[in-house]
C-alpha cells in the first residue's frame, strides 16, 4: 500500500534522501505487528530507533529537511492543516472500508454534503488567501506533500474528477505533480489501490 | 467543557503563564462556530491570530514554554505518545458518546480488552522502561501532561479505580496532579462532567 507512509515518502522523495521502504505483506504482518512499538505501520527507524505514527514521523522529518517553515508559528500553521486533513480521512473512513456497494452509496451520499464538498471548498479557499501556490508561507512545506497526497489521491483514484471545479487545487496538485523529485518518484512507486 | 482544551490548559498552568480562557456556552455556539478557522474548538488566539486543532496547540504551546524535550527526536518520541492517546480516544469515542445504557455496556464489553487495557497496560510499560517518573527524557514535558490528563479523567470520572493494578501509571498521576501550579489549576478550574 501507499497507506499512511505515502506523505513520508514524498517527503525523502522531495527531499532527495535515500532510505529504505520496507513494504509488508499481508500475509507477513501477524508476525510482524509485535516487533512494531505500538502494533502499527509505518515505522520509521533512525539509527535503529523506532518512531510511528505517521504525522509524527512527517513532522520529524520534515524539520530533518528543512520542510517545516521558518518558524515555530508557520509549522503550527502547516500542522494544523494536516489535523484538518486528517480529520478528514476520519470521517470518511466508514465510505471508504464499506464492502457493500449500496452501503457504500448510502454513506457517500450523506459525506458528499456534510464532508467532501466542505472539506474541498475550504482548502481551496485557504490556498487563494495564501495567494503564493502554497498552503503557508512561500515555499513547500510538509504540509503541501500531505495535501497533495489527499487531493491527488482523490483526484485519480477514488472521486475521478473532483477537482474540477477548484481551479487552484487542480493547478496545484498538477504543479507538485510535475516537481522532479515527485515527478519520478510517483512514476518508480510500486503501483497499488490505497 | 474541559474537552479538547484541558491539556493545553495544564500546558499553561504549568507554565505559569496568563492567558483568556473564554468558554463557549452550547447555546451561543452556532453563533461562533463561523467564526472559527475550521469550525472547531478549540481556537487559540496568538496577537489575534488563531491557531485551531488541541493537539497542535499543545505542540505549539510546549515549544514556545520549553516543555517539548530537549532536541526533535525527544520531541517525536512525545509527539508519538500523544498520537497514541488521540488514537485510543477515537477507538473509545462511540463508548463515550452513547446514551442508552444498554448499547453503552454492550460498546464497553468489547472495548475493555480490545482496546482499554492494552492501552493501560502499554502506557504502564512505557513509563516503568523510561523509568525517569515521566514518559520521554527525565523532564516533563506535553506528553506528560496530556497523558496525565486522559488517566486522570479515567480514573476520576469515566472508570474510577481503573489504575488500581498500575502502580506506577497511579503514582505518576498523583505525582503531576500534586505539582503546586497543576494542583490549584485543578482546584480553581470550573467543575464540568467532560
Amino acid at each position: 500500500m501507499m497507506g499512511h507512509a505515502e506523505p513520508a515518502r514524498l517527503i525523502f522523495a522531495y527531499a532527495g534522501v535515500q532510505y529504505e521502504d520496507e513494504r509488508v505483506e499481508k500475509s507477513a504482518w501477524p508476525k510482524t505487528k509485535p516487533t512494531t512499538p505500538h502494533g502499527q505501520l509505518p515505522v520509521l527507524y533512525v539509527d535503529g530507533k523506532p518512531l510511528s505514527q505517521s504525522r509524527v514521523i512527517e513532522r520529524y522529518l520534515a524539520k530533518a529537511f528543512g520542510l517545516a517553515g521558518e518558524n515555530d508559528w508557520e509549522m503550527a500553521k502547516m500542522d494544523e492543516l494536516v489535523a484538518c486533513v486528517e480529520d478528514f480521512l476520519i470521517e470518511i473512513h466508514p465510505w471508504f472500508k464499506e464492502q457493500d456497494n449500496a452501503k457504500k452509496v448510502e454513506i457517500f451520499k450523506k459525506l458528499i454534503d456534510s464532508t467532501i464538498i466542505p472539506f474541498i471548498t475550504a482548502f481551496e479557499t485557504i490556498l487563494v488567501t495564501n495567494g503564493t501556490g502554497y498552503f503557508v508561507g512561500d515555499k513547500i512545506s510538509f504540509a503541501d506533500l500531505a495535501i497533495f497526497h489527499i487531493f491527488w489521491f482523490m483526484n485519480s483514484k477514488i472521486l475521478p474528477g473532483a477537482l474540477r471545479k477548484y481551479p487552484k487545487l487542480l493547478e496545484f496538485v498538477d504543479k507538485i505533480a510535475a516537481i522532479d523529485t515527485i515527478k519520478s518518484w510517483i512514476n518508480s512507486r510500486p503501483k497499488t489501490e490505497a
